[in-house]
């Protein structure tokens, strides 16, 4: 046996945890993420326990806490960064958000994004705009997928007035993972914060976000990470955490006095939560974590994942019909395709394969069809998907 | 059997569906409610069900956006007005943020608060003041919970340049019940905007914003209404909607063109809504209330709460060591008293009270012991609470 063929026979029993993998053949993970059974059980069981001992009063408080603090602790140590730089928020969208509005922004100042956000983010970054004067430009980053280098095309979009750098870490639409050590290196020199939307690396990339010196990443649990919809975080540089004002506030993140009087923000990533939250959720996020962690370490998922989206990439740059994005292999888990001879058939294409419970989405810029897959993802999931493209090339 | 032996009765199949009730006796309804086990199953099956035609795809799509937009019907439905002004938040706080961050302010306007509001909010009017030049002042009413006129104190403080004015439609502290309907004119004719904390109020009050006319009213489902934690919302009176800009951005409040740019915000609601949801816990909350409406109208389960609020009150202002903050009977399930002879072992009672399975909580400012009743709190179990207090006061 290959080495690669051990890999896919351990998989069979890993898969077994995640019931959605069952019935269908599922290539969203840049969506949603299938959960664990295990993930689904301890959220039943934490909303029970919370009933059982609670729900409202010190005791349940006192058993809480601690399960809040081990979540934080099971991602601050997925993204190998202190614990009291991560505050929780319900997804990736609200993490860009307290970064974008807790800058104290001047009338001038700039706002540089790249072609690939998502429609989340340039909305807000608009509506800052239409608040404070500010500017938002837009570099072309689409364009370095296979050619040109994105860090010289940002270095160029600089301007001495950029505040804030807007990017994704790995570009939603076509899977493109920037290189963002020596992005930072630029931004650093110009004096300009930093902000990634982390929603398709964490869970997929090895990440080391101490050493990377981003301040600000935006990520979710129920992507990659395969936790429950509903549960994000944003990792803030201690360094930035003092400027960077904290904007929706709640009792979560303050400090008060004897009468309930607010006095202080506290002193961490805490600050920028603000009430009560989803709680048994939180145990489901790191029950799924905990499951990734017995398969492999995040740089063994890594290597899986490509290998998984380097075998679908040589096989799909085969078919007659299809062109991928990417003329190299992936780097990401993430592998969009057009049909080269009716390129509007994307839909088409997606309800074909959902029909046969094969499941994809398109993107509309670039038109394409994205296909995800995790290091979970079968060899043998990649060939029917191959073989469904090719059928519906030919009927259609 | 007189028709409160018959509902007492009648109560403990109901009860019966909230397993939180088996093993304590409870009192921290203004805290968070417990959840019937009704709505915990439909949370688990959703989570499933989920899972099975998804997580993400077409199908999974088209399934969710239908119970997403039965739970705002529902809770519309308790509010009495039109769905589309219903926005889903993460619980009572976030609400009041995106009300108080929505306004244009200028430098020079005032807020007014009550000083009995929530700590999260009066930490969200001085950062707005100290971002935007605001001033921020506060007025007396927790000295009207008795005597005086909390409409007249308020009249007094608004000025020509109070653009908001923020209060609790039921103080969380001192349980009293303020006039909305009288403190609704004042502000219209002094072109405030009226912003209502609800934490206290939805799901114990019967309501009709749609008839009261008051601006923003911020609620959460996990208090009164005992659905799970992490679902809440604010409903916006339409004729302000325009006016109140989205703060917190993404995908889910606005509309994209075919390249997936921001062209619009969605035309209600959800403009305010940000990113994914926990959506199995929509459903959850949906089932929950639909479990108190079949016990009784919201009219019907109010008086009931007062029927309860009553009868505690009047055993505790028998007790020669206590004394209630009301002087006369409860307009809301929250009562709230002190202990004369030791104002300062408030603490020691709750725990006395909590090693009785007993669940009650402290307040610091007026420092008391809060008791909250629900619709389905037995006269028993108000009993085992003032038994309990009685001892407490004799042993200490």
């Amino acid at each position: 046996m290959t080495s690669i063929s051990i890999s896919q026979t351990r998989l069979h029993p890993h898969r077994e945890q995640f019931p959605a993998l069952a019935n269908k053949t599922y290539f969203n993970y840049g969506g949603q993420g299938p959960m664990p059974q295990g993930a689904m059980d301890a959220i039943t069981q934490t909303q029970a326990h919370i009933q059982h001992i609670g729900p409202f009063g010190n005791e349940a408080y006192g058993w809480i806490a601690p399960q809040i603090k081990a979540t934080r602790e099971a991602i601050a140590s997925e993204l190998h960064v202190p614990t009291e730089t991560i505050t929780f928020t319900e997804n990736v969208t609200v993490g860009c958000n307290i970064a974008m509005w807790g800058i104290e922004w001047h009338a001038g100042d700039n706002i540089l994004l790249s072609d690939c956000e998502h429609p989340g983010i340039i909305a807000t970054a608009q509506e800052i705009s239409r608040r404070f004067a500010v500017e938002v430009t837009t570099c072309p980053l689409m364009a370095t997928l296979n050619e040109g280098d994105p860090v010289q095309v940002i270095a160029q979009y600089l301007r001495p007035n950029t505040r804030l750098v807007v990017l994704s870490h790995v570009f939603w639409n076509t899977g493109q993972v920037l290189p963002l050590d020596k992005i930072v290196e630029i931004c650093t020199v110009n004096n300009s914060l930093l902000l990634i939307d982390a929603a398709q690396s964490v869970g997929a990339l090895p990440l080391n976000l101490a050493e990377l010196g981003v301040d600000f990443y935006a990520f979710t649990g129920h992507k990659w990470l395969c936790g429950p919809a509903g549960v994000g975080g944003l990792y803030v540089r201690p360094e930035v955490r003092e400027s960077l004002k904290p904007t929706f506030i709640g009792l979560r993140g303050i400090v008060v006095d004897s009468q309930s009087q607010p006095v202080d923000w506290l002193p961490d990533g805490r600050r920028y939560e603000v009430s009560t939250l989803a709680y048994p959720l939180y145990v489901g996020l790191r029950e799924a974590i905990a499951i990734h962690q017995q398969w492999g370490t995040s740089q063994e998922r890594y290597e899986q994942i490509c290998h998984n989206s380097d075998y679908f990439w040589r096989q799909l740059i085969a078919l007659p019909d299809v062109r991928c994005l990417k003329t190299s292999p992936p780097q990401s888990g993430i592998v969009s395709f057009q049909l080269t001879k009716q390129p509007q058939a994307s839909l088409k294409l997606v309800q074909f394969l959902e029909s046969q419970k094969i499941l994809t989405r398109t993107i509309a810029s670039p038109n394409c069809i994205r296909a995800s897959v995790h290091y979970f993802t079968l060899e043998s999931e990649i060939d029917l998907l191959v073989e469904a493209i090719q059928s519906f090339c030919k009927i259609s």
